[in-house]
């Protein structure tokens, strides 16, 4: 198997987008700040330097649908390079202060012709993405709201939080609000759960945000638990 | 607005990678034969010649959930481009007999290499997934299961179906199993669903197939109707 050449090409290392960008001028976002919304569509690529970013769906019902949460060194936007004749319903908001690059769908076309080892990158920046939009998609199909709310703060803290010695992960305290329109409930009900998950001991409120054993809500998701 | 440069770029017409793709041998799958799955993850980009090929990941629980279903010139099988090394729980299946073309990941790379348009095409297809993603994350989010059910005829029969004079559109009846896989609930509820449908005038099974209403369908989707 080690010997298959095709083997050999597929197991290299991702190409990392950041390595073929120019720095471009730095904007600063204002907590709550839209970047771009329905009424001013994306035109650009953008990239998180400091702070968080939600990037979200207006439903017809008026609810926001939360796509995911983007933060330092992350990608969004993708969508504008699709250009503006596309139909899109997609929105990006500061959830702090927050710092961006941007990169206009022409200046990546034209670094894409100089250098396509970007397109590349970005490509298996897409795949990556509609990947988690793969694993969500079947979380809703199979998995009851406790489960797709365990998915949540286990994928959050993950990405976002920092280990403790005892293995317990200290993260930003999402409101109930964000969770909720991330799995698809209502905030009432997330409230609900995350007060039984207090209880239970798989999570606590700190000064600074929240703190979450991992392994605990990990049990939760094997096939026993949480039945719906 | 229309002196703008950017917009300029971002209204010219998308790239299509078929106009960068070399032809490549055509490869014969007989009805449910495994095209790629998690024993023999996916080495290459796929193109339907002929056929149709259902896209699933299998949940712990052995439930299949359907990604999408493709059909001739559409592309499947882009979680290759990330490598061996990506964990992938993704499966490929010929829903009838199919012919297709497959190129590996690193003849794309050599492609892309020579032709970077490529990229920006397969890029921009990407793009496109992710959107379609985003808004079945949308439905699994704010609609009941007739109305995902109802988004999920109207989408198969644009896509899938030759229209009537009346407005009408015939296309393949897939199985309510299929169709349960596909928004999320069993073949039972489905059933009931489509027989309600059916008993409605939105739909009728023919010799052929089934043929749709597109215009009632999409009265059921106006927020009045299919309260949940």
């Amino acid at each position: 198997m080690t010997n298959n050449p095709t083997t050999e090409v597929l197991s290299k290392p991702l190409e990392d987008p950041l390595a073929y960008l120019p720095h471009s001028t730095v904007c600063d976002y204002s907590k709550n700040r839209t970047v771009y919304d329905q009424d001013q569509p994306s035109t650009s690529l953008y990239l998180v330097i400091e702070g968080k970013v939600k990037v979200c769906r207006l439903a017809r019902s008026g609810n926001q649908v939360v796509m995911d949460i983007y933060q330092t060194d992350e990608f969004f936007g993708e969508s504008a390079l699709l250009g503006l004749s596309q139909c899109r319903t997609e929105m990006a908001i500061a959830m702090e202060n927050t710092k961006l690059m941007a990169w206009t769908t022409g200046q990546i076309d034209d670094i894409v012709a100089r250098r396509p080892l970007l397109a590349v990158g970005l490509l298996q920046l897409l795949v990556q993405r509609s990947e988690f939009f793969g694993q969500r998609i079947e979380s809703f199909s199979v998995d009851n709201i406790p489960r797709r709310l365990v998915r949540a703060l286990l994928r959050f803290s993950e990405r976002m939080g920092s280990a403790h010695e005892d293995g317990s992960v200290e993260m930003t305290a999402f409101t109930h609000e964000l969770l909720a329109q991330y799995v698809g409930s209502t905030r009432e009900i997330v409230t609900q759960y995350m007060n039984q998950f207090r209880r239970q001991g798989y999570l606590l409120y700190s000064r600074k945000g929240i703190i979450l054993r991992p392994e605990m809500l990990r049990e939760m998701l094997k096939p026993e638990s949480l039945a719906a």
